[in-house]
């Protein structure tokens, strides 16, 4: 079986940067197959990347290598780690960036990647993802045990991931992702949103921000082109949506907009 | 031989959702290659991205699995397809994004995607991508026959593909799509043309808009930079394009605009 | 051993060109790992695909074949072109695209690509990519020799890289890329730097257009956030960067911006 090695970076496409990171990783395991999954997380921006990571890592198949470089801290005193987690491995700086899959997935073992055989001769200073993740990456793909690459820890940096305010007339969240659709993806899981008592829509008012939207549906397709609409997403959280449009544009809401869903007054 | 998955959709790279599709399609066909045509499509833009693919299918080797994804309807009732035509097969929704194909190589079977066991175990409203389609595509890919996915029908949507209109002096098409480089692509095609007679180039007029564009060439290179021409792209149909410049910006025209081929008054 | 088939053009993701190109490497070479290094080289701007390409290319596997098409003169009399520099092969057009790592790599050999049975039936003068590059390009991939693809020449394009002019007291420089963070990159190599002497960081001053630049650095987490610094690179260069965010917008500085390191009075 091929490994698959997934990439998540903010390193863009503009640049080389992207392609190198796969030319180290198949320089050391030729047989690997390459997804791309976005390196387009805005730069810096850790928290979007562990969202974006754990929205669909389950998605991989198992055995799956996730090469994670959102790296702010490069050439810094962070530590690189590699981690294993559920059926999935992880590449990535200790800075938080693995916090919301750890959340759903505690894991198993996370290691420094202390052994300097495992990475390039010399390591840049300011792209790790070059000679010290990748090479990582490509190492576990070839199939080295994660213990080999460095010595256990446990204090990895985790990072704060919103959760939602629940009390027994209302859910309280946030908005935490925007996508490329305009929909305005928030931290209230179904989970919580169910604490409300499973009742029918007409007892629920959901808000974003100042707005008062229309209507809980069940997809895009239940309302009018350009009407706003709450409905779980595909990771089973709400979000705030526009038939053929933009919510972001239309409610002129973005990351951080406060969502509510309340019982009304009856 | 390893079977060759290429993907069109409107799912951007900003977000996981192509990446994720990706890793659905391994986990049922790891020895599958993926190929990226485009994520790029305007959102739901179903005439465009019907016509990329038909731009770009034949070039792919024989027994490729295009996945096209661009789906409004996503969660409606709109059916999901899987299709063969050619030396190819196709899975899409049914909302018309093949029809351009299907104009080229009519389709020898469709089906809908009716049989469960070849989708996720639930199936997203939003993100019927990752749930339906990545699935059906990873099965074909792994040897499913097509005919197992689902029963065939043949109602499909046709979309309607603007066809140029002639009359003995003149072609009028009109601009479909407008590339990266500001080219003006139309429907007009070669066939269409040469019913003006194989008429030297004094003898023939192309107009875009209200321009009257320069000259009609055979290759970029041949005008001046900035100058504004018309000639017959790869895939044969006229297009009007400057030389290391954007016709789109120069005449400040785009999709639908008016181009006209005429004899004329000599 | 797989065959790695690295691409980097102008075309742009927002169209079907560059996996159309995929298509037909894979037409001929299904075994081939296709690697993108970008497609957004901005349209027909050479000189910085030829940086890009020396900046990665000794990243990858030996034997990976560089598939380079930013070609503003396709269709014209410039000829295709393959080679053999390092433990690399290129195919390219002949208009100095190649010249970067030829300056490092001198190549051994240099083709024209001149036998049609190692290109499509019919070479379309608008889009020689898909119909001349990527097929020789799979030819290579497939074990076909570069002799094999036409006759050699010598008398290929040189295009001027600029070089830091080195006095006693001064290294001038300039930009020579932006990338995605802002960073700016020049062409001030660490050898011209060292030519200073190897002065403490006292003793050196570095501007950057009309603006002093702060430090040199080994990295970006060694300033503020927001400050502007100088350091070597990835491809061990100097640049001006910022800590978290991008020195271009900062400094309002691009491409072509003079960059000097100087002996300071004392």
């Amino acid at each position: 079986m091929r490994p698959v090695v997934a990439l998540l970076t903010d390193l863009g496409l503009l640049d080389h940067y992207a392609g190198t990171m796969k030319g180290v990783v198949l320089g050391i395991c030729p047989e690997a197959t390459l997804v791309d999954i976005s390196h387009d997380v805005p730069p810096h921006d850790v928290l979007t990347a562990s969202l974006e990571l754990a929205a669909c890592y389950r998605y991989f198949p198992a055995g799956t290598i996730f090469l994670v470089v959102v790296d702010p801290g490069v050439g810094s005193a962070r530590r690189p780690l590699a981690a294993e987690a559920g059926e999935y491995r992880f590449v990535a700086p200790d800075n938080g960036v693995l916090s919301a899959v750890f959340k759903e997935a505690p894991p198993r073992r996370v290691v420094e990647l202390t052994e300097r055989r495992f990475a390039r001769p010399t390591v840049s200073r300011t792209f790790e993802g070059r000679d010290r993740f990748a090479p990582a990456a490509g190492w576990l793909a070839k199939g080295t045990e994660l213990r080999a690459l460095g010595r256990s820890l446990t204090d990895y940096l985790r990072l704060e991931i919103p959760d939602p305010a629940v009390t027994e007339n209302e859910v309280c969240g946030e908005v935490l992702r925007v996508d490329r659709f305009g929909n305005l993806i928030t931290n209230i899981d179904r989970r919580s949103y169910d604490r409300l008592g499973r009742l029918g829509e007409a007892a629920l008012e959901v808000r974003a921000g100042d707005h008062r939207v229309g209507r809980l549906v069940s997809t895009y397709s239940e309302i009018m082109p350009g009407e706003v609409c709450a409905l779980f997403g595909s990771t089973d959280h709400l979000e705030v949506a526009a038939n053929s449009a933009s919510a972001a544009e239309t409610l002129r809401l973005t990351r951080g907009a406060v969502v509510t869903v309340s019982r009304t007054a009856e």
